[in-house]
């Protein structure tokens, strides 16, 4: 399963060259994120009211084309490889048929101290239930 | 007294009519702010860490020139009326010696239910040693 | 006739303090001036492509409740004065019944130059189809 | 040589998690980037003046701890490998002594089309300087 969402682009995420901001598409895939998770039944607010947290280990995007102002995009979320603690998800933004961008970030979960914990059992099933075989496996030990 | 506190414009804040966008003004008065208040004494980081919060409650602004890209500009920010529970700031943001804006903000304070509640005494104290004649009368009614 | 455009605050528009930072208030009365000047057809990129821009010269907001994260908002445009050379809009953001906060701001047109020109006769039309009788009457003598 | 280039983190960059969003990092790359290029005589706004363009091709950050609002941080930046068409720079962010975050980005340079054009001849000599032995080839064949 693909989860896409779409986005309008604004005037104010542009720069003076006249295109998107690069660091606007990284609050594409944070806007379409955020969605993805809560059609997992995943709330980032209530996730957060319980102090849990999911924060971004690392980040990596290529920029195919320019983006511009008022334009509407769809991002399309899939779920990576994934252990007991720690995800990766990729991402394609689309121009309509044109591919303009894409990217792919890890992520974990944080306790309120903000160290590791596992990822919460209802999640992970939801992940186990998109993709049984993550490439990562479970007993993947993780350094961050 | 007024406080003054430089800023470098990003190249990042302007947008694609080449101009820094009018809602980067607003950022950079915050930065003055959140200096000048540490100047008083008035660590916002340790405020919020006691559940204090001092929100904008009003924000006017006046944009009188264009800014660009990688300029050095001033924030002046100087203290206006205030009562025991309320206060407002003044804001001139200089390019060398031309006022490219203007600006003025009220403030109050919130305990953690977002309840207002009196200024902290020692800010209180500050404001009184920098304008001890507010023109707003301690006893104002404030309805917010 | 109010114009109304919907948008879902965003994850990273909010502040340490949990609540959408106030700057993104100025960016959503944005985003839903240019959907307002899209349906009286005039859209801002082909506007800036033929060397016009619309800069705001004031704002001006009022921040009555505290919005967070994810939350879905309707801002309503309406057209306030105008003359010749200038005009100003007036919002107000609701979230479902309540209104959440309230702001007005002036535009002017410019040229490539940035020196102020007439309203573009097309857009002076349809203001004048929305509001036969602008407060601010057509002779004012504006400075900026 | 590695530059360095001091920013002290702002209090709107943070989220409702208590952190600096990881989205305000790649506008710290690009802060600092723009000042390493000016310290090589490149000034980005005389060179898009000149209509020429040097967008980011890909970005690829590691998040290693968190960053606070106030926090005083150096960004570092060093030249990657190069081409005669496109270049990389390394970064990395640090908190005093304690490496925050790490990143790299790609460059190319691009006329007033959007279409790919050498490395100024300016730039390139600077980029020999600091840099003798790129590892990416001269005659690298790079398509994007």
């Amino acid at each position: 399963m693909d989860f896409k969402y779409k986005i309008r682009t604004r005037y104010s995420e542009t720069g003076q060259d006249g295109i998107i901001h690069h660091s606007s598409f990284v609050i594409y895939l944070e806007v379409a994120r955020v969605e993805f998770f809560k059609e997992l039944g995943c709330d980032i607010n209530k996730l957060e009211k319980n102090k849990m947290f999911c924060p971004v280990i690392d980040l990596s995007m290529k920029y195919l084309k320019p983006l511009y102002s008022l334009e509407d995009i769809v991002v399309q979320v899939s779920l990576g490889d994934y252990s007991k603690v720690r995800f990766s998800l990729s991402y394609q933004i689309y121009r309509e048929k044109a591919c303009v961008a894409t990217g792919t970030a890890s992520h974990c979960f944080l306790n309120d101290s903000f160290k590791p914990i596992p990822i919460p059992r209802a999640v992970l099933d939801q992940f186990r239930e998109l993709s049984p075989d993550p490439l990562q496996p479970d007993g993947a030990i993780i350094s961050f």
